[in-house]
């Protein structure tokens, strides 16, 4: 299956940038703010993985089965930038309520001389860029207005994700009785399976029109799992994989995640096990931190995870090979993420 | 002219929660998060002025000549509902920006028990609300991707103003040098006069399909001048209002605010005055408050200030006589506007 040329599909970013400037423009926005909004939108939308940004154009594909033209490969890559400048949004405004130090390898905007709680008037800004840009190219598309719902369906998914994370895994009130494997696939499906997955493949079969209500819920019943599979797997690297492949030291345990690996642990665990995690979970130290690792290894959470990843798997394989292929939908939209996903290292 | 019954506006209310919270219960969302919801809407949507929202129903009879039926008043509620969301999303986050302590009376919602930084996610779904009761109420309605369009854009408006404020008049870093009557003029449009003036009144419009292109463009071209008029008010007032009237007391030389009356200060002040504002200026000092009241008395802005009122009471006067109805538009929407406001105490 070919894929978009990464090079290319990052040309496109420039463009909007400056679209989105000429607009602020109009209002005569001051030259030290216009400086500003610049500086905004070229610190956090491009130099990240693009992995979301490209799955539009890379749907777009799969779905013709042949070479995009020109003017498609551009209208699928700004549609991919807009999940691009979504996802700057929510990473602007998560960091500062992680409390999180690094992004992307650059201290986080809001931790970048000068800016500060300004961070979060940016994330807004990043958000409304996304109606500018729309309705710029797009305004006269017959699927403008289910582009508007979507963005707005897909933001509230994942602020009610947010919500539900930011509540039950509070950094500083480590209470394991608030967590549940129930709350855990709502936290993952909402806050990053719709937006990251769902969002650019149903953005790309509406560019096409073939966003039929049996494509739109095939594509939902397969990226949804996909994403929460996803998501499981990150969990799991993040205390299981290699630090050198993944390039970061996971955190979950000492930061109190409602992760995968511990909702596991609790389903498994004995009186004093429980009493053990209940001790070491979710604290700024490295010695309850082995604590909790020795007791996930003696719960043989390796072995968990390995029959979770295969049924899953198996399941999804099943699921994308009866895709209903008559309103143009194609297997191969899904087969291309799920081997990308499917026993990934880092 | 008859007003907006203020109760059965304020009845409006509850049922657009319950709306809300049934969007969300198709989520599956968790109970905790649910309880959660709930309350972001019902402490920080009701219990303002009201205004803003008022000013919908209120348009929409200036606009008819004669009462609304029950479901004109209905709509055109639920509309003025949603500048009071749009409102909530920004008082919420700004609370946070500027670090304020209060607001209608209560500790602000970042402030009150177990909230912090959440508040930041909790403004965002403030937001999301104002789409999911558009979709719920108005998608067959024919401005509806113009209500959608309105909202992008003075969300955006409104964002670009509090950016300019923010970076122009920074709490920690006084420098009179990044003032300028321009970028204030700037400020008051954008971070206020679009969301609080021209918002409502446009909603009404296309409630009402009264919304040409020339309608709208007389309700801007007199609201926006209104609006940047009452902010001016709201400055003069912060300085030389009577606390006990107003109901609190203003502290916009302490926080080195960019304000309407600093910005007259700097264009008449001498070399020594203006030693005595850099020196005095934006700290949290009486004493040095003090002085910068001792100069703005010297300077005579209370005069200033009057010159100004009567000058644009005057002009927006004569613009309001001029009002063009032959497209459904009344001279009556603006009237009740600037009888609310001309001379106004509090």
């Amino acid at each position: 299956m070919p894929t978009t040329d990464r090079a290319a599909f990052q040309e496109v970013f420039p463009s909007l940038a400056e679209d989105i400037l000429a607009h602020a423009k109009t209002s005569n926005l001051p030259g030290n703010a216009m400086e500003w909004l610049e500086k905004v939108l070229n610190v956090n939308v491009p130099g990240g993985k693009l992995n979301r940004g490209l799955s539009c154009p890379d749907t777009g594909l799969a779905l013709l089965q042949k070479p995009l033209t020109d003017e498609q490969f551009k209208h699928l890559s700004i549609l991919g930038w807009l999940t691009e400048l979504l996802q700057a949004f929510f990473l602007v405004s998560d960091d500062i309520m992680d409390s999180s130090i690094t992004r992307r390898g650059q201290p986080c905007w809001y931790r970048q001389e000068g800016v500060g709680l300004v961070a979060i008037n940016d994330a807004f800004l990043l958000e409304s860029s996304i109606y500018i840009i729309l309705k710029k190219h797009f305004r006269s598309h017959p699927a403008y207005v289910d582009f508007l719902e979507l963005f707005h369906e897909v933001s509230w998914q994942t602020e009610l994700g947010q919500l539900c994370d930011l509540i039950t895994a509070p950094e500083d009130k480590v209470d394991l009785d608030n967590f549940s494997m129930e709350k855990y696939m709502f936290i993952v499906t909402y806050k990053t399976a719709y937006y990251s997955f769902y969002l650019p493949v149903a953005l790309a079969l509406l560019y096409l029109q073939r966003a039929t209500p049996s494509n739109l819920r095939q594509a939902h019943d397969i990226l949804i799992p996909l994403g929460q599979y996803f998501q499981v797997q990150d969990d799991y690297l993040d205390a299981y994989g290699n630090p050198a492949v993944i390039g970061k030291i996971g955190t979950d345990i000492k930061d109190n995640k409602c992760s995968w690996l511990i909702n596991q642990a609790l389903q498994r665990c004995n009186a004093e096990q429980r009493k053990i995690l209940d001790e070491a979970y979710g604290r700024k130290d490295d010695v309850l931190e082995a604590k909790v690792k020795v007791l996930f290894k003696e719960l043989d959470l390796e072995r968990v995870y390995h029959e979770y990843e295969e049924k899953i798997v198996g399941e999804l394989k099943t699921k994308i090979a009866a895709v209903d292929g008559s309103e143009g939908l194609q297997k191969e939209v899904f087969e291309s993420f799920l081997a990308k996903i499917y026993k990934r290292s880092k």
